[in-house]
């Protein structure tokens, strides 16, 4: 595998930087670490002496996991910062402390914030290439590249292949970034949820279709990703019961008989079974749920090798 | 050494599964890597490739240290997954985490759980060797372990001796262990402590004798080992005071005089310095309480070394 | 380099212990460890099979990262011991715990704890090297070493140096270890800070001047370092308002006039912009503060190569 020097140094805060020949050649470096992975001796240890940040404002134990593993099977050393926001705000600006941080020698950064726009920011502050882990209901492209690998891996392309997004769509930043990547590669994406849950304007901003019932929005559908419904939501007043919106929502055999017979099925995790999508589906020969689980530690080995410049 | 093929892929969930022959090939590899700890540089980088994940759903720095030291020696790669089974409950099944975690390409679990029976259902929903930290009031057979070689160092042997074993015997996952372990190598086991604290048929079950008079149970035996009392079992009505307990139970230079000479002091620790034991006695020449904690390194390296086919 | 066996096995408590030679020393080998840290790869793996703890009492973000950071680059193992006093004093004594994480194997200890001397008692339940990284207000000699390097680096020498130090002098172990290394290499050091937070017999007992007005203060110094002004000790009475502390102490364009027209700036971090120095200073092109965060992992990297026999 070649290392193109276009990745070098640059950043990914969201997929719309990077051009659909690029994302086929992250797809290509994902192939090749799913490969190592597979091997008795995990490791290809191409970024000795390289150090990664992990700047994690919100907890995330599986996405901070993938990276940890993804670092280690490169042999860069990975140091860890957290925080909660409102710690930080007490003290010390994200600006002083990411400065004092990258004082420290890094050499690129991974973050999760619940503020759109702080990869960005990381980067003005320190020069150094900055991957996003997901910043509020923005953007979370190494989710989407998985995703996007997952399919591509199973069905040999992304090109016009259509592909249902089923749940709250409003809050989804795994939705945004996947609507961006998707579009990009020919794709065409349907996106369906409640309307309480459904932000306006999406077709004309992401070129999607948008539909309000389940079974249209399945129909021929070669691949549909269900999303976490967060409970919290209920709360706020936007879906009345999880009983109503499992009626209307939920992926279950008898809705995915609307979808063609051999649809993948996609979900980010962590499911909650029975709400948005029932065992019989998460756990069907259709599913590539936990295979995204091991995609995500190859991605993010294929965007560390390519934007620290790793050698083959 | 030779790495018995015995070992590749078995799990440990207690030491029932494993034969005299087998524990004793334990013991010998413990020594060994006793050994390599003594050593300015304490490295057997055989593990190199090999992913470890420790599943703590209780609280344990110094276990945790423990396999964490052992990992690093032996140069596998080490994630820790933490979290209380309460908040776990809330989000997702264990089965749905340990699929994820799985899915990033695991080749052994290290689990610490509250239920006994969880190391089993990892294994059961991963297929990979699991190694039991201590699950509820099971068994911890990583520490009986270190307890029997810790012995087997000093005596040379564990056939035929007497070990008394006094305290909590009821709530210990360490005592079960052990029954099991020693009893198999030839040792004779009396348990002693309050009736409150005694399971019943303890004779029938695990073929060691009960006594609740301390003095008696001290005597003659070959090694004493004390248990951590869990204060809070007073508050359960277990033990009607410290004190009494204390007068009752403690090994002190007064009650220890009933066993041999040269009797073998252990203890799991924390101590609890005043209420099990006194210092005259944990800190005398014949306790080998601090040596267990050295000695529980070697025996979790030896452990990763035969599981995962380590080559010296 | 060559590593001279004089730190082999020593502790560093404070800068007392140390000759003028030997932290001549000690600036050269960070020199060099500062030339690594700027390299493509950043590692010197002289420490392999080496095992470092850090026992940390107290939170600490950026010290324990610029540690980690530091036994990385070496390729020393470290493994983390992290405990608040009050939850430790619940179960087992400081010495339990210390004697319990010795048995494990460990060639040196980093400590931070709120106790003064809690280093030495480290180092006299183990007899291993230990690396005070703050206990309690007493000292702090690697922030020393790297402020002390930042000036020495930037000016060549530490000799005939007028150093002025501004701020909260009573609460303050930086101060100490600073005054302790700045006199011993030759400095001259002024303190400056409200009546309230300034211990008495300064003079006597550090060979230093006091002032209480800033000006005074600050005229032809050649380095000046701000301190952290704890926020709490308003609560305590023992300043009446930000306000008025600012007015009186602050570091700004005005008040840096007294100093040499190219004075360095200091300062330990995290920064209270606006109350103890303001932006305009802090940012300037004489501020070395983040510089010191860089040059402290170099110091940390130079200490335990020195300390644990390092070869280049």
């Amino acid at each position: 595998m070649q290392n193109s020097m276009n990745f070098i140094g640059r950043n990914l805060f969201d997929l719309d930087d990077y051009t659909a020949e690029e994302i086929e050649v992250i797809l290509e470096a994902t192939k090749v670490m799913k490969e190592i992975n597979k091997r008795d001796y995990k490791k290809l240890p191409t970024l000795k002496g390289k150090t990664i940040c992990t700047l994690f404002f919100e907890n995330s134990t599986r996405t901070l996991m993938s990276f940890e593993l993804a670092a280690d099977r490169l042999r860069a050393d990975l140091v860890r910062f957290s925080a909660n926001v409102s710690s930080l705000s007490k003290g010390e600006s994200l600006q002083d402390t990411v400065y004092t941080i990258d004082a420290m020698g890094i050499d690129l950064y991974v973050i999760r914030h619940s503020y759109p726009g702080s990869p960005q920011l990381v980067h003005k502050y320190t020069g150094k290439p900055v991957l996003n882990a997901g910043d509020g209901p923005h953007a979370h492209p190494t989710q989407a590249l998985l995703d996007m690998f997952s399919i591509w891996e199973r069905l040999g392309t992304l090109k016009g292949l259509k592909v249902t997004i089923v749940g709250d769509i409003a809050h989804s930043r795994v939705v945004r970034s996947n609507l961006v990547g998707l579009r990009k590669m020919g794709a065409n994406v349907t996106v369906c949820g409640p309307k309480t849950l459904m932000p306006g304007h999406m077709e004309e901003v992401y070129g999607c279709k948008v539909e309000y019932d389940l079974k249209t929005a399945l129909t021929d559908a070669d691949v549909v990703m269900g999303l976490r419904m967060q409970l919290e939501r209920q709360s706020e007043g936007l879906f009345p019961s999880l009983e109503e919106y499992s009626k209307l929502f939920t992926l279950s055999k008898e809705t995915m008989k609307y979808a063609k017979k051999d649809a993948l099925i996609l979900h980010p995790g962590p499911m909650n079974r029975g709400v948005e999508i029932l065992p019989e589906i998460a756990d069907s020969s259709h599913s590539v749920i936990l295979e995204q689980v091991t995609n995500g530690v190859a991605v993010r080995m294929a965007l560390l090798f390519l934007m620290l410049g790793g050698k083959m």
